[in-house]
């Protein structure tokens, strides 16, 4: 490379960087805001963390970091790899953010403070009306912001594009039309059998011994406490401020383990991808996960296809039933494997099933394209809701509060684009820990000793390492050599719930 | 006020929020650093800071900023109070913040960590020699910065100006040979009277039967928890992010209970004055206490003045002994208060009681400022060490580490004006003390019960809600009705001390 040019880099790599080190101190805030700022801070806080928003802002639409990337580009020489994706990736970030003008951002924050507020106490008295106005506006808001990105083929593709870079509604679509009945059909079968327990779930749990017991298992699982750390929060999150510094929270209940455990994996999963990471991309935009699918695909994969498989728990059963032997030491590792993986057809997304928690997510795709689409009326929300519902599940919420007012996605600020990576995570998990399978059919039988090296060191060299070096696709299509696809989803559902549930061969082949 | 000018007024207003918020996001950053920051996080969350920093400062020396005031100052109008402090306080900081060129910004803190790493290893090691030229270094620069506030009448001037507005070398040094052998003769009368016992201090304390005592004694005098929280970190400080979330630390030793309540009280003393500081002045310059000696005062008042008095452990000896009662069941009143204020010549400034500690620190005051008018080489700094011990305190430290390496002011980076404001806050708390004791009388009778609420309001009329509207002499006055002097805390110093060793009323007099 020309000195010029090399100059030129350097530059760049300078003022991604400065924009990444006021994005992660906004970060650092937002943690200490769900963690241990005290309730007097609220105000001050929600300014400062405007303020470095705008100031990131300001310095990722600056012409002069337009004009080193048109100079790159320009440049003719040929970068070698990584320069070139950092270049690809810091244009496709500078285009997104100069398309939405400031005013937008504004405006659009205004409206989020104002609709999740109303969203809050709307769930509370169960008045889904009172939210309707915010809805549409969020509606115009989602649209307006979808025109910045014109043309394209359908009004939620760009909301989508924002965190599944590259994927559509109609490929979403098509997977979803390939997975909804082969999904009804399983949920249909395992309706058809006797149900298993779920009693052994419910007792009284300590909360140290929960937050040490999680603490203990994602550490052996790979999460580095030298560069991360778990707290309490209302709402599990992890979050990263460096490659040396991420970070997960989890919330306890008294009456059952579950919530705190399988919570914890799962930011676990996140933390896992997160600080795989190559160290050579931190504070550059290719120093994080590639996509929200991929990212949930690994929260997914350690907290369901790992954390909820029998051979995992042949390790950790016994260290359960030492930490809590009032609650299990009379019940067998069967018993409990039985109920950490009960599928019922339920009416809440988050305390839904591997089986039935897509059907939740379709269902909310779907509605929210009909709402942008401008086909279903917001007024009709609620009985377009309890008639999905009936027709995917069998159940019917009672009230809103139980059914389209349950998530905040909708009410907090924009809608379309958020819902669709859960059911793609999912996918993904089980079409990654497949192949990981394949090339060491040895990782069974070390999740029954309790090592999972293999498997995260497979992970993090086919996948966390190049954080967002690769695009999605190609990336999938790297690490597993084909693109995303449902088959290796359904069998795993298939196999799984079949056993569990005494299935007969023909529904697994259905 | 003129439309025009109130416009400015308002932008004015919006610049220095800004530049608050920048500032108040690097102190959360710091705060995280030493509280909960995983080790992996250190070289990242260094560079954020400095960010952060940078952002802060060229904000802060901004050409438009200065605009504004010229244009507010030569508009004619006269502005309201407060408005006119703060244009005042906004232009000091302006004019010292651009007199500092970035790039000697930049090297000394690039000295700093080099010479603070040399510290913490030649500390360890006793090596005085191997910090030598750090030293030197930051004689340089401190005599180089001071230049960039020529003229001055003493070269250390500049220094002791940034955090105590107004106050000179000259100013200190009146005080100083005022106070110095008032305390050289209190503490050699002390030393002829038979020493009082303090084996009642050591023991085994839980620490979180410490951790509790402290936060429920800081609560009970006035430190608002839903304004803040106590957390524990190897050096204990206060920090604010904004009216509604100042912070404390401590840290707790599993021998003593000591380090831990009274280093709550101290950081509470400072939390208590920026808690106190009126809400509008939230996010502008005005929004915190007046200089570092008045700060240092209201530590040092709840700390000794109030904390280390008989009247406030007459409310507090019986929750102490009921939190520690294997320790102190069978030990009176009396013997714990006479234990709690022990005089004793020693070798560590931090360790040293009331009377002792300012002779530590006018040493220290000295020997900085020999050293900055080039009177006393570097080399010599451990004998001139030995040889003021021996004359002020009649002891001497064997090691280097028990001598001139003990504290970290000189060794991180700039040297001079960090010492003197713990005497001064000493003499002020006194004073501030006496003239609440004269408007109520009651406070003690009040301390006996518990209750520092007549107190705390008066401070805060008086003291606190004003943050940097006035000078600090100008609070002084009218707090005090006097300006700084020593009459108050001598009288204080004699009054206690002469009671607690049995002095006779002559030496009381002396």
């Amino acid at each position: 490379m020309s000195g010029d040019n090399e100059q030129k880099l350097d530059l760049l790599k300078r003022s991604l960087l400065e924009i990444d080190d006021l994005r992660s101190a906004g970060a650092v805030l937002a943690w200490d805001q769900t963690t241990y700022m005290p309730a007097g801070g609220s105000a001050s806080r929600a300014r400062q963390r405007a303020t470095l928003s705008r100031f990131a802002h300001q310095k990722a639409t600056a012409a002069e970091l337009g004009c080193l990337l048109d100079a790159l580009e320009a440049s003719g020489e040929d970068l070698s790899e990584p320069e070139a994706s950092l270049v690809r990736v810091a244009r496709r970030d500078f285009e997104k953010a100069n398309k939405i003008p400031a005013s937008f951002v504004e405006r659009a924050s205004a409206h989020r403070a104002q609709s999740y507020a109303a969203w809050v106490q709307a769930r509370e008295e169960d008045d889904f009306a009172a939210t309707a106005p915010y809805l549409r506006t969020s509606i115009d808001l989602s649209r307006e912001y979808a025109e910045f990105f014109a043309p394209f083929a359908h009004i939620c593709d760009p909301l989508i594009d924002d965190t599944d870079e590259g994927m559509t509604v109609a490929e979403v679509r098509q997977i979803f039309s390939e997975l909804r009945p082969a999904l009804l059909d399983l949920t249909r079968d395992i309706g058809n059998r006797p149900q298993v327990s779920h009693a052994c779930l419910k007792g009284a749990f300590g909360e140290d011994q929960q937050l040490a017991l999680a603490l203990f298992a994602v550490e052996k699982i790979g999460y580095d406490l030298a560069r991360g750390r778990l707290d309490k929060t209302v709402h599990p999150f992890c979050t990263r401020f460096s490659s040396g510094d991420v970070r997960i929270t989890t919330r306890t209940r008294k009456d059952e383990f579950c919530e705190a455990f399988f919570s914890t994996l799962h930011e676990a999963g996140h933390a896992l991808y997160e600080q795989g990471v190559s160290e050579d991309f931190d504070g550059s935009p290719l120093g994080r996960g590639a996509s929200a699918g991929l990212h949930e695909s690994q929260a997914r994969l350690w907290e369901n296809n790992v954390g909820r498989s029998y051979p995992f728990w042949e390790y950790w059963y016994p260290v359960l039933q030492e930490t809590f032997p009032a609650n299990y030491a009379d019940v067998s590792l069967q018993e409990f494997y039985a109920a950490i993986n009960r599928v019922e057809r339920s009416l809440i997304r988050t305390d839904a099933d591997e089986v039935t928690y897509n059907l939740h997510i379709m269902m909310r795709f779907d509605l929210e394209n009909e709402m942008l689409e401008g086909r279903l009326d917001v007024q009709d929300l609620p009985e377009a809701w309890r008639a999905r519902m009936r027709e995917d599940l069998g159940v019917e919420p009672e009230t809103d509060r139980e059914g389209c007012l349950q998530d905040v996605h909708w009410y907090a600020g924009l809608i379309g684009g958020a819902f669709q990576g859960y059911t793609i995570g999912n996918i993904l998990a089980a079409q990654i820990y497949a192949t990981a399978l394949q090339m060491h059919p040895d990782i069974p039988h070390q999740l029954q000793r309790g090592d999972t090296s293999q498997l995260l060191n497979w992970l993090r060299r086919e996948v966390y390492q190049h954080g967002r070096r690769y695009r999605p696709d190609e990336l999938i299509l790297r690490a597993t050599g084909r693109p995303l696809h449902v088959a290796p989803y359904l069998e795993y559902l298939r196999g799984k719930f079949g056993a569990l549930y005494g299935l007969s061969v023909e529904a697994d082949c259905s």
